[in-house]
């Protein structure tokens, strides 16, 4: 199969990694043709995902049309800011996208594969999420993961394209469940992140994680979601991955705000994205449209957007979850 | 009020040292004389507590039946397998008798508060369960916890002898719920650590969480318990602390099984229990009886009572995942 990987960060890499592994023919696009031509030059991806090889039968195409003409399977891996942007390019694009990039449209309140129903109207649309640390992938360490699409037969395409023995792919057909689980959690592990900052510890993560994944489901099924699949890989799975993961770079956002750093400085001194900061904003509009009661998610909304002190913020957390005697 | 805590080991301990910080006389009570005699020299219990210094005020008391003299709430804090013979002591008893034990009686299949029932058949049985590492707990971290019992009021009598800023009690009815959730994690743990052992990821790690907490419910219900239970914080919130935390012991005793080293080598070498090795057993031979297939739990009980090799055990599991191609 021909495939295209969008996208040379991290998880972009990884997964084009991945794929040159199968029998596929992988084309890694990335914005920069300066970081292409160093990744030609190395092998190596050092800045997004270092010590991982890269397989010199991988082509590596600074012009996305060039990287998408022929393509069969486009994966999509920008950060969500760039999304619409960058997935123009799919306008006349027929095969299938797939989006592996966690977010929520902050104007339109729409997930990635809202977005290419949009900008890619002619392509058969899916999602990939679920617990899969990057570096752990390109590793090969063993990890499960949800293919979603609207219909069954492209999630099972997708499965067919990425699965292994040590990437194992499930399908489902819930796409705004999938994607709202990969999504909302971001902001949740910067709460978690927030927490070990403090010094607070693994029974405190505990109970937030549990509670959160009571306000994922919520929003998510206002959202068109269905319930049950927040209890999967792809909600509760990769929430708690990304809550409890040293590795995981929301946490790890969360954990300077939670030590004292200004989110301004945070945010100017990081390479990657946190997904979870712009996330914060499009869930925290979305709530507030469709009525829905995201304590957790208002909390971590107000510390990185009004600069709410944090010690001020777990109290207020604190205080309206007394008020709920019996949420178990 | 008048409460005993029945176990000096770490969560005992843990709990007494914070019943004593409420308006509470707390007397303490441990199997061994010698350990009391230690902890009332040194306001210390070192073995199993470190550094948390334990109040002048709290009476140690190494007669069981003086302990439990004019208490109005027992708080049972012994291994599983003493918990039959000592809540002997408990056959007169009318006050509230709480279980903080976590596991199953292997003959049985009942839960603590089940033989509660039978050695304690005046008291008012309760249980209280949920992601509470007694070291934290005993810092004063915040955490949260449920406290069941089969009547509201039983269960918010105990809410009311516990509940802190730092230590946040929510009530449930759902008593074998509270109770399976508490019991059947700790098997899985044993597994995540045995992936830690092994080098295994937060992925795989993630992946096997989310896959166990559906195996826990089904067997759960099966005994009786209602299935939203283990989506809550005794639950899912008690399977995430205990797979990820380094600092929880049943997954540590995994982690040693997955480095190489023999079951009986480890039991041998610990003095602090991991309840998920008998519990393993208990679960074993009721899913068998119940019917319920418990394939995680399976293979934690080869490795641990059948010698079985962990490297087929891992196999084994993820060969009969992959005829499940839709769990997400």
């Amino acid at each position: 199969m021909k495939v295209s990987v969008i996208g040379a960060g991290a998880w972009g890499t990884a997964l084009a990694v991945l794929l040159s592994q199968r029998e596929h023919q992988v084309t890694l696009w990335g914005h920069d043709p300066n970081r292409l031509e160093e990744i030609r030059r190395t092998q190596f991806n050092e800045s997004y995902l270092p010590g991982v090889p890269i397989p010199s039968r991988m082509r590596l195409e600074p012009k996305i049309q060039a990287a998408l003409a022929n393509c069969e399977l486009a994966v999509i891996a920008v950060p969500s800011r760039a999304f619409r942007e960058v997935t123009q390019a799919l306008a006349g694009f027929q095969g299938i996208a797939v989006s592996v990039t966690k977010g929520i449209e902050k104007d339109t309140g729409l997930t990635m594969s809202g977005i290419l129903a949009e900008t890619a109207p002619h392509a058969k649309a899916g999602a990939m999420s679920g617990p899969t640390l990057a570096a752990e992938v390109a590793r090969g360490i063993p990890a499960a993961i949800v293919a979603a699409a609207g219909d069954e037969e492209t999630a099972l395409e997708i499965q067919g394209a990425f699965h292994g023995p040590a990437f194992r792919v499930y399908t489902s057909t819930d796409l705004p469940g999938v994607e709202f689980g990969g999504a909302l959690k971001n902001i949740i592990a910067i709460g978690a992140g927030v927490g070990d900052g403090l010094g607070l510890g693994d029974n405190t993560k505990a109970a937030l994680m549990t509670r959160a994944i009571v306000e994922i489901r919520r929003l998510g099924v206002a959202c068109g979601a269905r319930a049950e699949t927040f209890s999967g890989l792809s909600g509760l799975g990769d929430l708690a991955v990304t809550c409890f993961s040293r590795l995981s770079r929301n946490r790890q956002f969360g954990e300077r705000i939670g030590r004292g750093e200004r989110v301004a400085d945070i945010l100017a001194s990081t390479v990657t994205v946190a997904e979870g900061y712009p996330t914060a904003q499009a869930a925290y509009e979305l709530a507030r449209t469709k009525g829905i009661e995201t304590p957790i998610m208002e909390q971590v909304y107000a510390m990185l957007y009004e600069e709410k002190n944090v010690a001020q913020a777990l109290q207020d957390l604190m205080q309206r979850d007394s008020k709920a005697e019996h949420w178990i």
